[in-house]
């Protein structure tokens, strides 16, 4: 179907916004009036550029209380109306949004209604221009898409038609299954938001908070379902008011939006994409860093051994057990001190994942290879990391392993079995996005979203999972836009003696991230533990949390540049990150500088 | 009365958050307990800093869901509980807070509760400690005050009383007056905040936009008057749960917190405070600059003359009519470019306006005068804007002008008649604090909070006014804390013909911020006009509103610096700043790069 995106949803100038909504592959846009009214561009400008950029203009919005006025002020409405159908005619805009009434002297009649949107709709006509008549949620007489209906039926004029909002209409709890009864083309225009599921003014909630398909909490794909069956064959808008949205670079807002659109009409049955190839682990975890000196101590205390070294670029694989971390001293390293700059993720079939990834408008990442390289597979991510395809030991399917010379170095056994999780700090403009992301393009599960207190301000962290675990990646924002909460992004690595792998690390001159006596205090309230188990805690600097599905003890490294190390112990199948446990270790953190 | 302040509401480790209650003059804290946990410090030791800085621990808080629970559970947070009335013995703090149970195998049972809380508060007696039982807006059987204190009642043991919380009581629309029949020796604590009059999920609204008294939509002291009038006679404690100020530098949240609570008691008779003087006008804006050219020109242009210089500093005084512009090029100037740096405020009585400022802990600014300067006190607002006390021409009082020598340059008369209003960016944390401090400090009156769409993210502005409008302060804030949102601060000035000033500043060189015609083609739609007038708008690039009280027009300079001018023409009483015409002004100074 063709997709459409309103420019309200977008930030910047008018002409921005285009050029965003077109390099994302939309086919049209909504143009909101007041981007016009601050544009330089003239009507007759503003609908070149459209066509230069291949976008139609699919609507031209609001006209707000219109209807269900007394004469005198409708006859101002109508005077207003001429020269907004002047403007549409400069712009070639065919179909106009109108509002249902918030207007204070509007009266609840439907005959009045009816008799002054057909006058609108005359004159419309006149214009070539079709109106699309919307029950806001808080509409004063008229606030269900029903009601709406009703009235344009009763008005039954050919250039009188109904715009239907997902927002609208599920903020409302209406049931929209009776869209079905509307004739498919009396539903002028299809306007789709999604937003997280909020007990608050729904005007407020509507202005600030909506978001795109997937990202909130509403059945926005249902909903597009009873339009289709009704059947509608206009384009699939997106009309988003959202306070972080307007902040963020509309190129990369664009491009989201537009990936809802692909992910909630593969959802319908209308678009054919290729299916999601679900990572079953993680390869490896690729640190770029201007010295490797710091990280290799850390990585050797932790038992793992330089095992390999690449064959043309400088890097090194360490490994212990299935645990593997590169260490990237290339020259994007320099640039940028040390951080975990990409991911390898198993798949079984990675050629698959990235035309998967590709087609959702994930970049595909051009590779420096050497002319004898394996071919390796790899998009980014929305907040830049780096995602490998891999193949692990699979037969039949290139090893990217294929690519390091051996230097027979051998880990010391000090339990650490694999990677348990990845923690990444996500651009605070995108952080909903990452998670339909990571949903859409890898096929991961996204739990729920928590918030976690840091002395200087609120996190947000979510964490997206494939079934059996396997693969865990916890995302995290900060307080702020500015805010680079660096603690957040670390390699956990997984256990199954959380204790002795915290000795050995301290034996082997290892510094854990020390814990204040006072958590421990907190712990013997909260909690029975057999002897010497919390002193042996308190030692070590080993944090506990217990939920129904079992126990998770773990502790922290210090931190090397951006990224610390996470022992991590999990038993009885516990699904958590210790988000219960994140203050302290937060607190901490900031106290010794990491 | 006594002060104290939760440690949640303030920023940073414990010891900062000690260290900011204490130097903004509370009495006591309340202890939070995750801000013990993440401590280093162990209770005796914080117990010692807080003596140290005269601080008193009020409060131990909170323990939660321990009441109406099944025996088992029940004998589980007895357990909890004694570990930490021992770490209350070693904090030597007095008070314990309990919440209403939210646990989900409470049941609805008020003489369990009583009994539990009673078999709670003999072991509590063990340890010298009081419990405080509080209704959450949200608990799960027991979500009002008076319900809470029939348990209170029921239970009648003399370690057992009742903790009161603004929030709670006035988020649920409870009547206050019930407090009056509770006996003051049972109310052990009294908990305060404010908020905005939000219609959201009160667990949401509670933990995240509670605010200071005075800065939301409560009576906040009609409540403390009855709980005073019950017999009350602990301190007045602020607990506050804020996203923004979770954010801030500990230090100016707790002088504003202290600040609400100095207003408070004035508002309860509680208080001596040095009365309000209300500013009766504007004696001058004062723009620091490193370089007078470029301003200077400007204010040539808006027809002002360079009618003084001061004796000992460089600074020169324009004028024109009863607006002064001083500007400034002395050593502050050169560091931060050019800016509006403070604000001469016509008062009655400089120095009581000043004891009164100080009396509410605006820092006092030390005056770097000349031997024989001319006494003039000088404040400083939240946002860092001198605020200075004048009584231009008044008789018997010092005139600071008597530190200028007079150029003997007349202005010509471009029609500018006053300063209409100062427009000042304020600091993202500190928003709701600047309301309260020009109403509070200043007396002047606030009007309601708007939002303004920039391409770039969402604004909020909100004007403080003296009655007859003579000193009209507009202050803004950005989308983000990162947004420095430069457009914002400006002096518009008063004319009684927009359009002849407007073509008197063209006509001596100046440049007007262009207006795009598509604003002017929806003028015309919405309004009508005599003939000719919309065109002259169109040509100068004047903007055009109107409301029940009159007519508004106005149109800015280019911006210099930092700072831009405004030329406002209010007929009819009109009271507004041109919020409508806002983002197409802010549109075109993105455009125009000011």
């Amino acid at each position: 179907m063709r997709t459409s995106i309103a420019t309200v949803s977008l930030s910047g100038s008018l002409t921005e916004k285009l050029t965003a909504a077109s390099r994302a592959g939309f086919d049209g846009v909504e143009i909101f009036e007041n981007d016009l009214l601050a544009s330089r561009l003239a009507p007759e400008e503003v609908r070149e550029r459209c066509a230069d950029l291949g976008l139609s203009i699919d609507l031209y919005q609001p006209m707000r209380d219109i209807e269900g006025v007394p004469e005198e002020e409708f006859g101002r409405n109508l005077r207003r109306a001429r020269h907004k159908f002047e403007v549409m005619r400069r712009l070639g805009a065919g179909t106009v949004l109108v509002c249902s009434s918030v207007h204070p002297l509007a009266v609840d009649d439907d005959d009045l209604a009816a008799r002054q949107l057909s006058r609108l709709a005359d004159m419309a006509q006149e214009f070539g221009v079709r109106v699309a008549y919307e029950a806001l949620a808080w509409g004063r007489h008229v606030s269900t898409y029903d009601h709406a209906w009703q009235i344009v039926e009763r008005a039954d004029h050919p250039a009188l038609g109904t715009c239907l909002d997902s927002f609208h209409i599920l903020s409302r709890a209406s049931d929209p299954k009776g869209i079905e009864d509307i004739p498919g083309e009396k539903i002028f225009f299809l306007q789709l938001a999604d937003a997280p599921l909020l007990a608050m003014d729904v005007l407020q909630w509507s202005r600030h908070y909506r978001c795109f398909p997937g990202q909130g909490g509403f059945d926005v794909a249902g909903l597009v379902g009873h339009v289709l069956r009704a059947g509608y064959d206009g384009p699939l808008s997106l009309e988003v008011f959202n306070d972080v949205f307007r902040q963020a670079e509309a190129g990369p807002t664009a491009v989201d939006a537009h990936r809802s659109l692909l992910v909630l009409q593969e959802a319908l049955g209308l678009a054919d994409l290729p299916g999601a190839v679900v990572p079953t682990g993680v390869a490896f975890a690729e640190l770029v860093t201007p010295d490797a000196e710091p990280v290799s101590e850390v990585l050797g205390a932790l038992g793992f051994a330089r095992t390999a070294r690449h064959r043309s670029k400088p890097v090194d694989l360490w490994q212990q057990g299935e645990a593997r971390v590169l260490v990237n001293t290339g020259p994007a390293a320099r640039r940028e001190g040390t951080g975990l700059a990409a991911i390898g993720l198993e798949s079984p079939d990675p050629a698959g994942a990235a035309r998967r990834a590709e087609a959702l408008l994930a970049p595909v990442l051009p590779r420096r290879r050497a002319a004898d390289d394996v071919p390796l597979d790899a998009v980014a991510a929305p907040d830049g990391t780096e995602l490998f395809f891999c193949a692990t030991g699979w037969p039949e399917l290139p090893d990217w392993r294929g690519d390091f010379e051996d230097l027979r170095h051998t880990a010391t056994d000090s339990g650490v079995m694999r990677v348990d999780h990845l923690a990444l700090v996500q651009p605070w403009h995108h952080f909903d996005e990452a998670a339909l992301f990571h949903r859409s393009v890898l096929g991961l599960s996204a739990q729920e979203s928590v918030d976690v207190a840091d002395p200087y301000g609120l996190l947000r962290s979510r964490a997206v999972t494939n079934a059996d675990g396997s693969v865990r990646i916890a995302l995290s924002v900060g307080a702020a836009p500015s805010d680079d909460t660096v603690h957040a992004q670390h390699i956990a690595l997984a256990t199954d003696d959380v204790v002795a792998a915290a000795r050995r690390f301290l034996a082997a001159g290892g510094r854990l991230l020390p814990i204040p006596a006072n958590y421990y205090d907190d712990l013997a309230a909260r909690f029975e533990f057999t002897d010497g188990e919390l002193e042996t805690y308190r030692e070590l600097g080993i944090l506990y949390d217990r939920d129904a599905h079992g126990e998770f003890r773990h502790c922290y490294t210090r931190t090397v540049g951006r990224v610390f190390f996470e022992l991590v112990q999990r038993d009885g199948g516990h699904r958590g990150y210790g988000a219960q446990n994140a203050p302290v270790r937060l607190a901490a953190q900031h106290l010794t500088g990491g």
